[in-house]
């Protein structure tokens, strides 16, 4: 069984139609909805990417062998830093219901997670609605955060600072975990793949440089893209760890979780290496940011089942617990 | 022979001390200068630094086994971002000064790199008799440049800009190689030590997704800290490359040095496989954020030399040329 | 021969959505295109409005008797504030092709009229290119302008200052008209259907009490729905007008020429009797803000038609030249 | 009888000359006072205004043959936006001290409307105890409100916004309508007699948008200037609320009332249809505006009582409503 | 003889209504003027002042003794930090014409010193035209320089700085001197009167250590209120000269010319014996800071010849300097 | 017996490479201390400071015959407008501690007076417990206050204001007097040394026109450099108090202490004349801005004992007053 814990909705245009209308109108129209019928959203999942004419959404899971996909909005058009406010929930609610009728109309094949209606300045209680709603009326199993609300545009407290115990706290109760995953970025010189990146490396650090796991000791936090940087620089922050007499920094690491959102066999073992098989989820993106043929394989790179497989050192267990059996505990399935 | 491309110089207080009434005053006391004799000198750099008691620079790089090391001044005390702009200046003269007498005073065992007098939101030409001065009466052979002047406070244009290129072509004309290396950072959420890190991954896709290489194609750019995420993210790069038809992702990395700025053996080797060993330079940052004993081996972090030599699949030749043969090429030394 | 001058593009999603890809990605992308093939776009013409199901575009033209629109992209989408430049750029440059293409697909029936890639703070000369290559290579008729380019976040230089000469001088190079027309409004208060009219009505003042008709005799200017609030508040300026001693303002108010772009009766009358029945031009916005069906009617408010025909006073001959000679003549129309 | 609800105080130099003192000591002077006798006082209403020098506030009035003005501060001399905000309490009192003053020296003739201390980004509790004041001890009937005491410089919340709930509250309780009437604009581009149009217009969709007279039933709203651009631009907001299903625009606008300061007969025309005769109260700014002399009619144009009157349609108790019975309803008033 | 440098003009009401009028109207009226006739100028100059009943402007100048006395604008109306830069033109201008018509009204009694149209953020050249007009039509023999435009918004260059040297350049190629006097301060802080104080020691130090005198050696400079708290704390600009051996603050600091504006024996003993008595010029301010009646005198404390003639150290010579040779010598009056 | 109430400690280098050091790191390193010994301590009081290489701060201090010195930090390297806040509670914690162990090891010598950490922006609050440590652990005497945290970057509520209120209610309970010294300027045109003198002037009115006094009748606060331009100006702050009729300044002025950090005798003598010698204490900032010899004299130019000791209308008990007495009382010292 394959679960893979990072893919994001493969939605019709009528979704940023639908959201390009609240951008141009401010919400003057009212907050509207998003028509679109189910064929068109099956139709969707089944249809072509543009740029990749060959393979669907569902034929590239098939391909990987993917038994199911966790699916939340698609991250770079979350538009946390817009105003008014309401706009974002608008929006937001419009792409949570449109993965929770995908889920109903593709049943075991995928699984939602909420994207959450956070403001740039606005206080995190504002999300909690809406996270509860796609919890508890929609299915959800888990949520996104996006750690920079404010898309380059200023500094928002880090992942370690108070203002995200409430988040934190209904996270808990609820008993879902969340994936760090980054939003857009308004600036010429770090489009939002790197902001995707540097974001996670501050994220894991801001977070283990503070009291949340203290407070929270049952938060489930996963990080996209495999921690940035984090398990790449490792020996750095190991030293900073040492010098200040604080907890090893290879043991405080592992009080989070990763996907596997990497493309390349050395980076896994890294990551494999660095945080452990217990704390990694197979996760790609597909289609993402990997969904690319490699001129050499022939296959898409986001297709890394085949890497994971081939790493002689990992044991039929870590196997196990990296495709499937740590996604089922973490996001307390049962499959 | 081990040449040491990364370090900065162990100065005494009265530097800082300087620095710091530059700061107070805003220079209205004139530039004044740093007040330190050659026995002082000596003895820092012998002196053990605060916090690590028992190991001075010189003990540590003969510890290491380090023949020669390249000093700047110490990056995080750059102050790029505090007006007014002179004050920068007659900091940074003061610092290189100090390299070169420290040099003096070591003759073969440091060579100095400058520190430029960068300010936010001002011309980088301003910078460029400091570089000169450093190259051709110092005797320097490079120079860092901080890709953020901004220090976090705004957007700086990408290193791809043409903000940069009067720079670009002074170190062409100088023939002499420049080490991206990013300053401090103004925020309480992201430390200057991450801010490096991500400064880096910034740095390398701001360069190879530009015409700099095409238009200096003798440009040599070093990039601190084995490449930020870069390396350990590579995939993600590699299906842009090819999803845009653009020159291989693998390729165009190659027109970057890196140095090996990590203190973990698996990290060396991913970076090794994913950027070749024909474009890696040893570097410690010695004294510096690897400057910690790791408990179960005992040794300073930053002493990665027997990490790297324990590399099974690095031949001589590969170790050779990490070690010493492609600084000299590079930083074009007559050893 | 009814024209009617003032009509957007009803576009099928496919455009928002890239304008929305745009939007989140800061062009990180790359320009792209929209795909989209000639059947959608006759669909899309054909279809019903969303919230308006039983008419489409060419329904509703057709109920009208209109021979003829002159479309343009929907106003509010044109994020004139937003930043990178580039991307409004790319986003119009998409919008105008696809109006030439539904002019192509429907011949006769549309005429173009371009959208201008204006930017918050640029040159207007930014927009030049755009609207040769449309009135040139598209077989465009007009334009349209925005005079608030800030969309409400800042003061723009009034449409009378000489930051919009090289725009005029293009214009009267090209001999086509522009109509002036505002985009969105980033405001909670201020709603972009207000900032409409209000942009109109200091337009106009800004026109007027300056010397670009001094400057560009031939230079020909529409003012959308009617002109603001201008005809209704006239006597306001005539009286500023004679105590200045300046030119009475009924004489400079007909320098300009003006939609009928109202939908009840008096206020019409009130557009002919205050601006002449020469300066005015057949306009309805359709559809648009106009369609809805009056209950005691029944029919659309922005079927204008027979409204105006139903104004006893106006001759025969006043009616055509609101239908069609007057648009004739100022757009250059052979029909 | 004549009730022109519509006039603002003609007040001796020394008044503006005091105004001119606290914006340049900044009130660092303290209060101090207006000293002027009363004899200035009525020579100033009595003297020529500066520019129509045959005429003066009197002679006017009696030309129209006004029975009685209602008169406010002028209101582009608010500078609401000025700091510190004692000084805007300190210039009111004074403009409503003076006011106080004339009304006594002409009994009947005028009667007081009270300008309001607003502060941009102030509390709107600020202004209640002038408010009082001038209600209570000066016997003045009513105030003016400035819907943005921004003045152009930034948003200031909608006339529905809860911000404003105070003063509504005060009004309701004291049994005193309000005149909606901006005051200054801080702008190249739109002088402050737009800004009184395009705010009339913002501030009619601003309340009928609003939970306003659901909340204050009995909240008695005046709109200056016959309403800006709303009744001409009626059918666009019919449209609109046809479309959302909510109260026809027809019905909602008559929960305000309109004065009728307009100067050309067409357009009275237009606003007594589209209000109705009953929601309108003779108004009209007189000196003001409207005062310059028609060439082709050799009579003010603020004198529009026998504008009005030559309106045919209009019924004789239909012109004696707008003349005197509403206002006297509205406003209180036992003539 | 007795000449007074230090006045200003005592104005009608009705120049700061017209000033009141432009910051209203923010100059959409147009220029206007100040209406006012002669016998209300005279009127005026005799007229008491507002507090201070019992005596009128030349009253008090005869009671002093005051032969001659220069006036300029009021400093503290200057509005140099409003913006549009167009309205402090017109003011300035009409301020300058009346001090004209003042000058002519009392030939002999007054000599006009210009205020200049200086813009917050604009170039200084912009004063030039007026300053000329002023010397060169209206006969004036100096003019005020405001060294602080940005009214306390923000930070000016120092009167040092090349910004400055047009109208350096100017003041010689006419000869006349300029009174350094800063204008209002928009601070809840630090009122006008502080600033004034404050300002003036900025303005020496800015002077003195700079090249002003080097490159413009017969440029002459007047600073108000007796140097505002230099010659007070003169050791400790002595002091820093002498560590920085530079020229002694004791000599550079006779460069400049300073008024005696200052109501107490000491501080003009001090200001004697500091500066020397061939750089100072009787000035008063009068009517102004100093018009109190001194509660133990009985005096004016503004009145400060008796006390200067009071002090016994000055001999004859120093007294006829002080009160009339020095100013016939820099304003080259040949009296 | 002399004492001096206005010293600043002579640290030794580490202290400002400490705070060099945090504002590189922004305090990412953690709080970290200063480390030095106490045989540098004693070196640093003893050594000759740079620039005056003859004398040391011991061998001043005996020079003019000082007896006892009260030193706090060096008031321009106070950083109170650096963020984040928390590394001004660093520094200043450190530079106390500094000065604690600087009066232990040169008993009866020095007495401390504390640096309080303020931040611009931030709550008074904040500094109360650095205040009582440093009064009751550290047995420190007093302490400073800077009236502008801002260091010139805006606009800090005057020291009238209620903002001030609980730290003098702080000073009050702990009997203590404060100091009021102004740190640094971020400014190319104010320096620090005339920042210094200009918040002085400020001071002394903000204090005198509240109700500081009223509301604290037993609060001490002393004025640095002799009052600023305070007593040099005097007339017109008198002029303005019977003007309005309020307390006369020369009352008013004696509810404040000052030193007499004035380097010339008129000064000296002016102050006491002024302020009256009850209200005087011996403070000479020694070493510091009159720290230079005199050409004539060939004397520290802040050694002013000999120069009070020289003004023949001082009483001994005068002289002993300000040399001694005042400080003992006004510091409640048992000596």
């Amino acid at each position: 069984m394959i679960i893979d814990i990072h893919g994001h909705v493969v939605a019709p245009p009528e979704l940023y139609a639908y959201q390009s209308i609240l951008l141009s109108s401010r919400g003057s129209h009212g907050k509207g909805k998003v028509e679109v019928d189910d064929d068109t959203l099956i139709n969707t999942v089944w249809k072509a990417r543009p740029g990749t004419p060959k393979k669907t959404h569902i034929e590239l899971l098939n391909e990987v062998g993917t038994t199911m996909q966790f699916i939340s909005p698609r991250p770079f058009s979350a538009m946390h830093s817009v105003k008014p406010e309401k706009i974002i929930h608008w929006y937001t609610e419009e792409a949570n219901n449109l993965i929770a009728r995908v889920c109903k109309l593709f049943p075991g094949r995928f699984m939602g997670i909420a994207g959450l209606p956070q403001s740039m300045g606005g206080p995190i209680e504002n999300t909690l609605e809406e996270l509860e709603r796609c919890v508890k009326e929609l299915g959800f199993i888990g949520c996104t955060i996006n750690p920079d609300p404010y898309e380059g545009l200023g500094t928002p407290p880090g992942l370690g600072d108070e203002y995200w115990y409430p988040l934190y706290e209904k996270l808990v109760g609820l008993d879902v975990p969340a994936l760090i995953h980054s939003a857009g970025c308004i600036s010429e010189r770090e489009n939002y793949s790197l902001h995707f990146i540097n974001e996670e490396t501050i994220a894991v650090m801001s977070l283990l440089n503070s009291n949340v796991f203290k407070d929270f000791p049952s938060l489930k936090i996963v990080i996209s893209h495999a921690g940035g940087a984090i398990p790449y620089q490792f020996g750095r922050f190991q030293a900073a760890s040492y010098r200040a007499n604080k907890e090893p920094f290879e043991e405080s690491i592992r009080k989070l979780y990763f996907d596997t959102c990497l493309y390349t066999k050395d980076a896994l073992e890294l990551l494999f290496k660095m945080v452990g098989t217990d704390r990694c989820m197979f996760g790609t993106e597909n289609p993402g940011s990997g969904s690319a043929v490699h001129p050499s394989t022939g296959r898409y790179m986001d297709d890394t089942k085949p890497i994971i497989e081939s790493i002689e050192w990992l044991t039929d267990n870590d196997k196990k617990m990296i495709f499937s059996e740590n996604a089922k505990k973490v996001y307390n399935l049962n499959l």
